[in-house]
């Protein structure tokens, strides 16, 4: 009953569901969730942590056979992890967030499919020259780091230039709709985070999963303010979608501010070392309003797949949307 | 070979294709294209200029005699100005931005449909409490006034809500494979207003024409520079897509310096009086990707049509996107 895609024919997968590579978010249970699912689960490394890997890996391993990848900022891996990344025979290979050249013949040198994710147009230029096997297309809805533009009109923007190569839409995709929206703009299939963070099998705390349902897209804010906060080394084009708690109200269009104010730091540290909600930064995209419950991601990728066919047949067949 | 849908069937219009209402471009003409060609004609009445109002639609009228519709700002039409409306007897009257909540009854009261333009979940619940007959969930995408929610997530949010009521996606679509995204997430059709900013029939000169068709979504930038420059009354909530000029590259992220210069102010009024590209606010979405021609409205709407029934039928036929 699955879409056939360019995707699912690349990885040999049933449905056309990516899960994002949430760094820290999307560990082994999760990835393996979705894998086994039918979907394609993929380990979010951040930069690059093996000892984090490694265990993850494992648990991914033991739970399912199905095709699994790993994502890693390009900003912030090093020749050394790719090396080891590749070692382990992931499925695909996504590189985000940063410059992939140093690293792109590497990944195809070494036989893994390499997916870039892009933010600008000129981002996906770069990546189709590079020879990426996979184009993700990243709007601002996302939840995490991202840039400015919607995901509706870019991803057919980057399809206009990818040929034959298969584009994933990434951002503000939570259920079946979203998903048909993507294969209807062009895309071979949609890569899904903030939905799937929201599930029992996501590495997050109870009060972190439950705020996400919580939460509407107001809730949520795009800016540097939580990195800015612990000094981070995120290239400062890259902004980021989470939910907002009283200290990112408080720093609201007060960024310049902040850069050099050490006691706001030390409080910002205290409070996430103590997990306070007030401060503990908890990535999420505009689709928490289409978030109502912590659904389990074994049966979320099945049903989001039906409602995809759903949506389309309903289009289809003219009867008017419910 | 139409898509029937809540919006065709309240109208008795052939195609969920809506022209948005853009001040003083969408006027007689491209209302009257849009309208003859199948889709829902708007003209962009601004706050109510009746003088341009009058010319215009004697215009309309001389080309078609389909349905076709009045937009107005709800933020600053007078109580007199939609009397003068309503007496031209539209089809529908579309309320953006600002409080509908004054102007509802009086539209229903005359047998008129009244749809109300929406940017955030909220002010989408206060149009259906208000009656609306059709809500547009207008994103960040669009070109000119707008909010910073992401139309393909925000669409389902509101179709969530809205129950029978019909809704409209607007901010981002260009082409059929817009539309069709539009569709499949829940939509009753599409407002689309920088795809017909950049037609022959549209209220534009030729060079702001040429401009729109030559820029990327990279070349649009959203704040409230070009209605500072002008100590606009626009509400301080609404920022503005347009295309970026020297002036903006100026101000950029300097709004607040601005907002008192009197010099720039009186620069940009110059500027602008002389017709210097550099100056001009031209309104454009991030759709401009997807813009590569002038082509006429009177194709466009049927060419739309035919693309998103494609788009629709490529995914559902299983073959993989191109």
């Amino acid at each position: 009953m699955g879409v056939r895609t360019a995707l699912t024919d690349l990885f040999g997968v049933e449905h056309p569901i990516v899960l994002a590579p949430m760094g820290g978010v999307a560990g082994g249970e999760l990835a393996a969730a979705v894998s086994d699912a039918g979907g394609l689960g993929l380990l979010g490394a951040g930069g690059g942590d093996v000892d984090w890997l490694g265990r993850e890996i494992d648990i991914l391993k033991a739970r399912t056979e199905k095709p699994w990848g790993i994502g890693l900022l390009a900003w912030a891996v090093e020749a050394a992890v790719l090396e080891w990344v590749i070692a382990q025979r992931p499925s695909v290979i996504v590189l985000s967030f940063g410059d992939p050249a140093p690293f792109a013949s590497t990944v195809r040198d070494a036989g893994i499919p390499l997916a870039i994710q892009v933010t600008t147009l000129d981002d996906a230029r770069q990546a189709l020259d590079l020879g990426a096997d996979v184009v993700v297309a990243q709007g601002s809805e996302a939840g995490g780091h991202g840039e400015g533009r919607g995901t509706l009109p870019f991803v057919p923007a980057v399809v206009d230039i990818a040929g034959a190569t298969p584009v994933l839409a990434a951002g503000g995709i939570a259920n079946g709709r979203g998903l048909a929206a993507a294969l209807v703009l062009g895309a071979a299939g949609a890569m899904i985070g903030t939905r799937f963070e929201a599930t029992p099998e996501a590495l997050l705390s109870a009060d972190e999963r439950a705020a996400i349902v919580a939460a509407g897209a107001a809730d949520t804010t795009r800016d540097r303010i939580l990195d800015l906060a612990q000094d981070s080394p995120w290239p400062h084009r890259f902004t980021a979608r989470t939910l907002r708690n009283r200290f990112t109200d408080t720093w609201h269009e007060r960024e310049d501010a902040l850069r050099f104010d050490t006691t706001a730091k030390e409080e910002f540290a205290a409070g996430v070392d103590r997990g306070d909600m007030d401060y503990l930064p908890i990535w999420a995209g505009e689709a928490v309003d289409l978030i109502a419950d912590a659904e389990p991601a074994s049966a979320l990728v099945a049903r989001i797949a039906d409602e995809a066919v759903q949506a389309l047949h309903r289009v289809t067949s003219g009867t008017p949307p419910a």
